[in-house]
């Protein structure tokens, strides 16, 4: 019991160590695999961030254990206000910000005035150059497209707002219809919600499907795990008649 | 376009207000006839707070607009770090707190050592006598059942960890198979992904089901609206052989 009483266990955690939440414990002997490994996922923020398509992500994240490190990073460290109203503290600067594995870039409306925010860009563009895998969520690919990493590359992002989204992109392969689009090291979710499906793929992609469906049960959270779920892309209208 | 620069105007927000989101635009009439009232959300904030406990609300509340102002609430101001490590800034202590029209109370294991912090506890207590509705996610609950609150009413709490979480109220009508409970003035959600659609079944009391509906479809969200929908109370043994 006294892990119980560490602030830094949480439920779902928890249930992968005792073995409850998966339908079998399959998903701590996969994370198990890799215990010599300690990733770091880093979370930039700025101004306007868009919160599930931060805090999805890092629920999933955050449960997967030790094997992840998640820290948070922004021009400047210190309070950053979401989209919502709610302030996140960014552990970190772009100049002091570690060694990141893993990179998660998030969406809103405040993404708009950083599309010309060069430190932005170069920050994101020079750590994906190093990281194993860069993710993005609704809009977030505005960002990836605008640095010029996805240019020749087929990416997903926001359905509502799909021709706003896509605009920084001409030479993206957009992808209308997908719930995220996996292109390696390159993974690119739609609209805020689906940071949590993207989040839980690749997840499974590096510690098991058993530990992503762990943590999908012991968060009570239902799992769209076919990249090919996607009514919102015709809800907003970009599918009905085939393309726009 | 001047609102795209807003950093307070959220995709969702946007998507209502425009009509792109819901099926129809009935969910923006239906929030322009509550127009005259701003309520006031307060989420409790504790160290070891459980990430979309909290923001799985958040960012279905910040989405309603100008009628929602949320504001964060810890023992003492400044940041508070969650179960994750994420750290959230508190905007009020519990002394300083404004009047709160509705409460939120997120769970984590963080909530076990706060099942005696007496402070805690009497906050929620005296600002449950005058909420229009308190809220509470997964073992959230736990900490409303132990300040006496939920005594003799109907609740629900995270399922893979049903026993932990009912234990502090002995004398509360626990209901095991729910994605949420609704008795009022007091709505409670079952394990962490659950406050999503308990938000977004509280914001369709206050504001319509169309509101509700473009929310979801704004941030690209499945709204399970059935609160008897609840595959994890079986999953985690709540319901296959009847009462555990």
């Amino acid at each position: 019991m006294a892990s119980l009483n560490s602030p830094f266990i949480s439920i779902a955690t928890l249930a992968l160590m005792v073995g409850l939440a998966g339908s079998s414990a399959l998903g701590q002997q996969s994370a198990q695999n890799e215990s010599g490994k300690t990733r770091t996922l880093g979370v930039v923020l700025f101004s306007g961030f868009e919160l599930l398509d931060v805090y999805g992500p890092l629920e999933m994240w955050g449960n997967v254990g030790p094997q992840i490190k998640i820290v948070t990073v922004a021009a400047e460290k210190g309070p950053v206000a979401s989209a919502q109203g709610p302030k996140t503290v960014a552990d970190y600067s772009f100049e002091d910000c570690p060694p990141l594995d893993l990179l998660l870039v998030p969406g809103g409306f405040g993404v708009i005035p950083q599309l010309n925010n060069e430190a932005l860009k170069k920050f994101i563009r020079t750590r994906t150059e190093k990281t194993e895998i860069t993710m993005s969520v609704c809009n977030g690919a505005s960002i990836l497209a605008a640095a010029g990493i996805l240019d020749g590359r087929p990416a997903t992002t926001n359905k509502a707002y799909w021709g706003l989204a896509t605009g920084p992109g001409p030479n993206v392969k957009w992808v209308k219809e997908a719930r995220w689009v996996d292109d390696g090291d390159i993974v690119t979710s739609s609209g805020v919600s689906a940071g949590m499906d993207m989040s839980l793929h690749v997840i499974a992609r590096l510690f098991g499907k058993q530990t992503a469906e762990g943590i999908a049960n012991g968060t009570e959270y239902e799992w769209h795990s076919d990249p090919q779920w996607d009514p919102f892309a015709k809800l907003h209208g970009l599918t009905a008649g085939g393309d726009e």
